[in-house]
């Protein structure tokens, strides 16, 4: 890559040292103001300059420091991960000289100005990010050009396509690799959690490796993270696999598709959500991740993520048209997104959801019991000895006959099972209801927010319990959902917007959105 | 280092600190990472959130630190110009809670889905830009926003009225106070150090607010600052502007339509140009200086900003329209920008060149006195008692005359003149014709790029001396231009580059191209 980069920086050097700050995957160099290179080069704060020695070079955003303790004027300072990647040791000499963009930005200018761009743009793209030689504004201003109308569907194959080459990719000796993702929104939906064993008790492979909650009150991962260790690195992973057929992991460590991590830390502070990328985002990590065959969910209601059945089968061409071009085999379920799913709303309240589905408890939540069968069901169909339309009855079957509880309690022990405890947090608080009649919706965003309030996911007791769901009769007075929260502050806070907005309203029967769902 | 201090909070409230970073327009906040709050609260890294304390209140992006000596776990951190902002003493207790993005960012996720915006959305924008609301990811987003889907004619408009009403407006006290701004480009092109003395000679109000260079190697401030200072207050300039009827300051301290400055700090690094952006940015900033009547040069050529006449003349409508809905007489020029404008780059050859021309100096730049007398005629015209026709041979008379000559002395002097010396930086060298023929071009973009390696414009007498311009015979070995550098790693830096790329080329008379100028 040509990169015009002045070496000689008048023969002076700077001695390395580390900055303890967290830059999130964005290079940062610090210059004392009154660094005599700085002032001679005429460094500007924002710009990108090149850090080297030894034949090591890295490219970092500059910023000024006016405080010789941070970063005195003979030395250059380096945020935690710039000076990971540079490697060298605090203390010894380095160059610093002006550095270029980086070259792929010429491809993010020819977006801006309206052109289509190619798959290798694409890979230079994605190569210059996980190098880390984007700064968060050039990372915004690739997104922002990729919006809307920006991406074409061959653009968008040919971004999958790239950010899929970059990073790992598990392999698991397999020809029928079976996945599921749901494009999210929807609280208390863990499915992932029971279809897993029921799939694995099948005997199809079902690696699953899922996030941690970004913005949700509970990922896979933070609730799976309740009963067993999910921090597993891919040889852990290949162990329980081959012992178990499935495993329910976080995704983190494995570096799945890493450009789609770090153009996620810009989007979502940026509340900015794009189509394109995000059917990029969610079939790299499955690509990478193994898969082969992939069930891909789409929960539609008014405030889940889509809104509209003409917005969620547009989505569903989208991701059959991509699936297709990456030889991957894949189904879209359009489901019903009106509600939470289950009961619980917080990791360790979703876990226990989870765990009476397995136990077929009288007190499991039917809706996510369903939705389990529906959605497993459908991925059992992939396996070539099932007749079409025979999945739901087998995997109710499974489940049924204590056969997916079982298969849990493998994968469990196979990754380090933990104490069972589901006792809430101490802090409880019922939110009920103002008036008499039928729950004719549920705001899946207020309610994610309260559990969120209430300390979940990182208080893991913590969150939100539904009492009620949408036809359900009320009365005046009765309770609607129960908030549990292990401090003061957090519990105050999440019960003062809960009474500002419950996220319930109560009408006649007659109100009820009807859900278009597939089922 | 000593690190992770675990330590309590008292639950709400932190320390507040200083971190003298300077992070140029965007307010950061930074906690420690094991901060309880951080914990407790789920705060993310990049996320929005709040400080305040006392009724006062900014909002921050949010950077994590591992080192207790940056920011403690007990205690907030705030980069300079955040801490500056809520103006509390350090050691104050203040609160932090999750912010949301502001509020105008919807307006900029709606011109991301390509709607129009509005005076009012321009306007909230404006103002949470001057606020520091913005961070640079933000920014971003909206800049690319706005050049991607465009904006179209009312929308500059709008945003023009927005970015005047931010900051500060200089009044001059006159119906008629005129102006000039060139989009840039061409290097050596110093007019306004000729047009100010001239117009001001004859009695018009021109007080002149130039930039520094940026990306050029000197701009009409660093070049001015050579004679006299430039960095004058608002009181200093109008002490000048009276008492000689013209001025040539540095803009920066004036404060004019300050969200320009914030947005163009992020355009820069980002290379992204649009017209809507740069219309509005130059207009706004004309008016907030108190400008009347202003003449816009648009230098047209191979290596200029504007490379096609259609351009030219696209760009000079915008800022009619744009000008006229603001009640402003404007009046555009396309110039020859085919190649530098007079024999120095960098910004005391620059001064030596305007000296020349105001001394009718028999080696003074032919090209730079024809262009400033075509363009100072123009401005003279808006004068009501000058006939059209007669302001190029009324500025011909007032330079030809020592009156322009005259009147700089008087600006000089008022603005605290420096003692005269246009010695060149020591280290210098020849680059030479490779071959024999005439000079058919000149690359614009070339030779800046050497000048500024070669120093310019923090080395103030570094640059480089052009000895042939287009349509000057060479003999191969014939200099075509002279690079100075004070230091030897500029010098071998600058004549490396050069003798890769010398930015002439040589050929035949016919190989010329002809300049589409309005003279």
């Amino acid at each position: 890559m040509p990169k015009h980069t002045k070496q000689t920086t008048n023969g002076a050097q700077l001695k390395l040292r580390r900055v303890a700050i967290d830059t999130y995957h964005e290079n940062v160099a610090f210059l004392n103001r009154n660094c005599e290179l700085y002032r001679a080069e005429g460094f500007q704060a924002l710009s990108k300059v090149a850090v080297m020695a030894n034949g090591k070079r890295i490219i970092a955003v500059l910023n000024i420091v006016d405080d010789d303790h941070i970063v005195p004027p003979q030395e250059v300072g380096l945020a935690e991960q710039a000076f990971d990647q540079l490697g060298l040791p605090e203390g010894g000499l380095v160059h610093i000289a002006h550095a270029e963009p980086p070259a792929s930005m010429e491809a993010v200018r020819r977006k801006i100005a309206g052109e289509r761009l190619e798959l290798d743009d694409f890979r230079e793209i994605t190569q210059d990010i996980i190098a880390n030689r984007y700064s968060k504004m050039e990372l915004a201003a690739f997104l922002v050009s990729s919006m809307h109308s920006g991406l074409d569907r061959e653009e968008i194959y040919s971004l999958t396509r790239a950010m899929t080459e970059t990073g790992e990719r598990l392999n698991w000796g397999s020809g029928l690799v079976v996945d599921k993702h749901c494009i999210g929104g929807i609280p208390g939906n863990r499915t992932s959690m029971l279809i897993v064993p029921i799939v694995a008790s099948h005997g199809l492979l079902m690696p699953k490796t899922s996030s941690r909650a970004i913005t949700s009150p509970a990922g896979t991962a933070d609730t799976m993270a309740i009963l067993a260790e999910v921090d597993l690195s891919p040889e852990a992973m290949h162990a329980v696999v081959s012992k178990t057929h499935g495993c329910l992991a976080w995704g983190g460590k494995a570096r799945l598709a890493p450009a789609d991590d770090i153009l996620i830390s810009v989007e979502r502070p940026l509340g900015i959500d794009s189509e394109g990328q995000m059917v990029a985002s969610i079939l790299s990590k499955k690509i990478a991740a193994g898969a082969t065959h992939l069930l891909i969910d789409i929960p539609l209601g008014p405030s889940a993520k889509v809104r509209h059945i003409q917005q969620a089968l547009h989505l569903r061409k989208l991701f059959e048209y991509i699936g297709d071009r990456l030889g991957l085999r894949l189904e879209v379920m359009i489901t019903d997104g009106r509600q939470p799913i289950g009961r619980g709303i917080g990791p360790m309240l979703e876990a226990h959801d989870v765990m009476l589905v397995l136990e077929n408890h009288p007190e499991a939540p039917a809706d996510l019991r369903q939705k389990t069968l529906n959605l497993a069901g459908r991925i059992l169909e992939f396996d070539p000895d099932v007749r079409g339309g025979q999945g739901y009855a087998l995997a109710r079957d499974i489940l049924d006959s204590g056969r997916a509880k079982h298969k849990m309690a493998e994968i469990i022990e196979a990754q380090g099972g933990k104490p069972l405890d589901f006792t809430p947090a101490p802090l409880h608080e019922e939110i009920c209801a103002a008036n008499d009649g039928v729950v004719t919706s549920i705001d899946n965003y207020q309610l994610a927010r309260i559990a969120r309030m209430a300390g979940a996911p990182m208080v893991a007791r913590a969150g939100v319990e539904l009492l009620k769901k949408i036809g359900d009769k009320v009365e005046q007075g009765e309770g609607l959902y129960r908030i549990y929260a292990e401090y003061p502050a957090d519990f105050s806070f999440a019960t003062n917007v809960a009474r500002e907005n419950a996220g319930y309203t109560i009408g006649r029967e007659q109100d009820i959105v009807k859900p278009y769902m597939e089922f």
